[in-house]
């Protein structure tokens, strides 16, 4: 790629004029479908952002200022400008760049990011703090119209626009979030997009920035004439935040006078742009969704390879809508996630059952908590690394009065290439301390099915189900029920007990078929339960073995391994297995299971290790 | 009092005409003050809210209705007029009743309350969850202008403003939250009471709400010249929600008729009410932030019985300020607390080093590491419970990179009158998990301020500092330093270790008295430092001792004992001592550590059965 080969840092594209910055937008799409059809990742976004971030990086110099990327997934082009596009082949892998911004890699990322909503937040810190120092750096923070919906870009804005600090928002439209937005934010943006105000205020750039003594008395003018045309676009001059656009996105002449002409502002203002997700790529640009966050794909057809396989969100979402059939008290939460936690055909068949609340998991639980006290059963689909947004809501606002909403936690465990934002490691530690709230775990598809059924029709309280990301591993329960709840016994064995919850407890029989082999009798024990635990049948079996392991797919601090072995007796020896007290960085889950000696084999040494066996 | 006697349900209460509704309400004022003066609790917010409340129960019934008091703290009056006057000589006492909503006190409390801005929330979900089932009956939010500054408040309006649903919310407008409201939702709401619109909205209250056909034309047209009126307010309508207002919260005549008329409206609606808080008291109006939450006080004079006291929000106040006098670098935030936690002075001294955010906790927390990111060292002073909303940013936002943001957290354990969603009893457990994250905890005042001199200026990553509200029990450090990140001995003995952290150690140091007088020599440790564990100090202890006792002020359930237990040997008996798996209810912190047998004389029992001494 000819410039693309050249440019190795911002400000070899400094170098660049207009015409020659349009030629290596187009060949950062081809590198982006390149190398993401091969590693996967976010593509859709990205290529919605190249002129965007092309023009930043034109403009501005991020070796000083600073960008807050909202999410955080739409950061691959900076990435490409800013010396790392030889890294790409490893993009996301164990021991390459991460697929989100990071300043460990580079001088060019500002702050590390992943969860939305909170890039103004950060942005008004950072202009505080650099204030403070006597440095006028640009600060600016990049957010797209999907994490509007996020209560935190309102406690930013009504701070920001009170102390007036010189913060630049970037709002990055591309009318829909991961799954379309549905919110009235939403249509509000809609309203402004679709007058006939965006061929006129294009007409009037340059005059809005203008610096010339002359003309900025009609400066002042047009501003209001531009307000008047957006009679839609108060919200933020409300909240006093000065409105710029909407401005196209992908031309980059606009973009770059519009960000030189920017550092002429001195107060809070935002920057609205008009891009499209996966631009340029036809298949993206069509199914953007599909394009969000993928497989690796063949980027002649758009198919991902290897194709959609069965996978936990599709169990739990094909077994919901069987509930609902049945039980119409049945209804369905998500916050913005419906396809991701396999709520797409339940959203279809049960359109009134169903509520996408947007990324607002605070207002998804406290909603949950009025639905169930109508006597309903809403069951929230949610990641797990999510749900720590709610984490209040869900002891104030549901476990309190003992609820009847059902938390089912997708992502929960090892999640693997998102790295450590998205790694849903620490649910059992922050339910577990929760009163009231009952926590399952399955251990296979057929668990998770008569789990849901039993949270929803055999409890009347909270009840949190916790399934990992992607594909069981092994069918270990078959046909068997869920009507109690109990930990049961899938091996017996006489010298060891281990302990396992969910996705370890086929790990957990590998391990006694290793140990086995080595004339080592395991019986393992399936928790099922992880609040309340089941003490009867561990003690049980730690009473036979006097040796206990305890196995979970999440952090060892807080976690159901260090609750058992304070109830084991003085007489057994325990050995308690989880995910240490640091941040999993990005790579497959096996090969992060292997790297924290998680896995099966590495487990099994450490007990004969540990046990002297 | 004439009327309030015979009033024992909404229903004596709906004989009443509107005249003597008027004198209701005076006699509902003697009433609280009398009350709260000998009690204590939250008075200020009450007295606004007298005309609102006797309005709101003439019109619906609440037996049926549902009204969701956002916080909660001003519900006394509707607890009044539905059944319970006569227990308010018992209100916030240990089995009396709760100074908040308490579905389990009487039918006519809808849902249990205490932190900010869900109502909006938990309100869209009855309605659904209502309407689900055929049911049309009548859910109000009712919420003041300070909640609106909370992120959920958004996410439910975007969410309610794009289904439709019939929810009514009732704007409390009083200008202040808990203190003075700073932020731009306040300024906006401030341009909309100063217009002169606001007697032209009274003049056109009957014909926006009139319902004969002829008037309804002009009706339309009217709304739209209120809505042109308040060229401000059109955040609510471009939400989706339509916006009626501002009315007189104290005119009982004019509140009744808008509640009348406004069954009409089969949309999401806010009734924009203006209130005094404290009115008809003048000591609270003048001061309404002393009479928010209040202790015992003279109702003539209105000074508080006994006077203001040294506590550790006022030992934690004045020794920041010092710490800030020599180091520049160091910043302040409060989330809308800055009586509460101590900050008054620092604010008036260090105004531009000084953050009030509003009741926006998870914004609070990610400008925090913001700010840090550019090398000042942010302080967030916040109660325990409160900082549960900021749980996940604390994680991604702070954790993650390691950043500087020192948390005081103020409120730390048991906190006693207000009950269960004011218990700081959660925090050890929450922090613990989180990488990165020191968490230290003071066992007196000389302790604190040693602790947060080495927090902002002795360590270079996230700190959290917990401790309770209130005095300190006893002078234990005296003028000890704090250097590093151990535990220390503060009492030598041979046959029992007990470790102690934060407020728990004076009840140690009473615990071994007691033992002691029984012949058992009893080792103290004041660990000091929750994470990391001083391990070899502790282990060096129970190695002599062979018994351990653990003691914490907060949550047994992934506590500090559950995680010292699990680092012991074998061959040492443990008793962890924390608060069990329940929601603790309202008290004075002494009755409630009573109640749970967390008392000095209590564990001394236990201690001796456990261990047979």
């Amino acid at each position: 790629m000819v410039l693309l080969d050249k440019i190795n840092n911002s400000g070899d594209l400094k170098k660049l004029n207009n015409e020659q910055l349009k030629l290596l937008s187009e060949e950062i799409r081809e590198f982006l479908i390149d190398n993401v059809s091969e590693t996967g990742g976010h593509l859709a976004s990205n290529l919605g952002v190249v002129e965007l971030t092309v023009a930043l990086n034109k403009v501005f110099d991020f070796s000083k200022d600073r960008i807050i990327f909202d999410v955080g997934h739409q950061c691959y082009v900076h990435k490409i400008l800013t010396g790392r596009k030889d890294s790409f082949s490893e993009l996301r892998k164990l021991g390459g760049i991460s697929g989100f911004p990071k300043v460990k890699e580079s001088v060019y990322d500002s702050f590390d990011t992943g969860h939305s909503s909170n890039s103004i937040s950060v942005a008004l810190g950072m202009k505080r703090g650099f204030k403070a120092q006597g440095d006028n750096r640009n600060v600016i923070a990049l957010i797209g119209d999907g994490s509007l919906g996020g209560g935190m870009v309102f406690e930013a804005l009504n701070d920001l626009g009170n102390t007036k600090e010189n913060v630049m928002i970037i709002l990055n439209d591309n009318q829909m979030s991961i799954s379309q937005n549905k919110a009235s934010i939403s249509k509000y943006l809609n309203k402004v997009r679709t007058g006939n105000s965006y061929i006129d205020a294009k007409f009037h750039i340059e005059n809005i920035f203008s610096k010339t003594p002359k003309i900025r008395k009609f400066v002042k003018n047009s501003k209001n004439f531009v307000k008047r045309l957006f009679i839609n676009s108060s919200i933020f001059e409300e909240l006093g935040i000065k409105y710029y656009g909407p401005f196209d996105g992908h031309n980059i002449d606009e973009l770059i006078e519009v960000f030189e002409n920017s550092k002429q502002i001195k107060e809070p203002f935002i920057i609205h742009v008009k891009t499209v997700k996966g631009k340029g790529y036809p298949f993206a640009e069509n199914v953007p969704e599909k394009f969000h966050g993928i497989s690796p794909f063949d980027k002649q057809t758009g198919n991902i390879i290897g194709g959609a396989k069965e996978d936990y969100s599709y169990v739990f979402g094909k077994k919901l809508i069987k509930l609902a059939e049945q039980n119409e008290k049945i209804v369905a939460i998500s916050a913005a996630m419906p396809s991701g936690t396999g709520l797409n055909e339940f959203k279809k068949r049960f359109w009134n059952r169903f509520y996408d609340v947007g990324i607002a998991e605070q207002h998804a639980v406290s909603m949950c908590g009025g639905l169930a006290a109508t006597g309903l059963v809403p069951v929230f689909a949610v990641y797990s690394s999510f749900l720590q947004r709610g984490f209040d809501q869900i002891i104030t606002d549901v476990c309190l009065m003992n609820l009847h909403v059902v938390f089912a936690i997708d992502r929960a465990g090892v999640v693997g290439q998102d790295g450590e934002t998205h790694q849903g490691l620490f649910d059992i530690a922050y339910l577990s301390m929760i009163p009231n709230l009952t926590i399952l775990a399955p251990c296979d598809y057929n668990e998770l099915e008569n789990m849901l059924d039993y949270a929803v029709n055999k409890i009347n309280s909270p009840v949190a189900i916790r399934y990992p990301r992607g594909v069981q591993k092994t069918e270990i329960s078959f046909s068997r029920e869920f009507n109690e709840l109990k930990a049961i016994v899938e091996k017996e064995g006489n010298d060891l007990t281990v302990v396992a919850e969910g996705s370890m407890v086929s790990d957990a029989l590998e391990i006694a078929e290793i140990l086995e082999n080595n004339g080592i009798s395991c019986e393992v024990v399936n928790v099922r339960v992880i609040k309340p635990l089941d003490m009867e049948t561990i003690l049980k079996s730690a009473d036979k073995t006097k040796r206990v392991v305890t196995m979970e797919n999440g952090m060892l601090s807080g976690g159901m391994g260090q609750r058992i072995a304070n109830m084991l007796t003085d007489d057994v020896k325990v050995l308690t297995k989880g995910y240490d007290d640091k941040f999993l960085e990005h790579g497959k889950p096996d090969e992060l299971k292997k790297l924290c000696k998680m896995d099966s084999k590495s487990i099994s040494v450490e007990i004969k290790e540990v046990f002297g066996l």
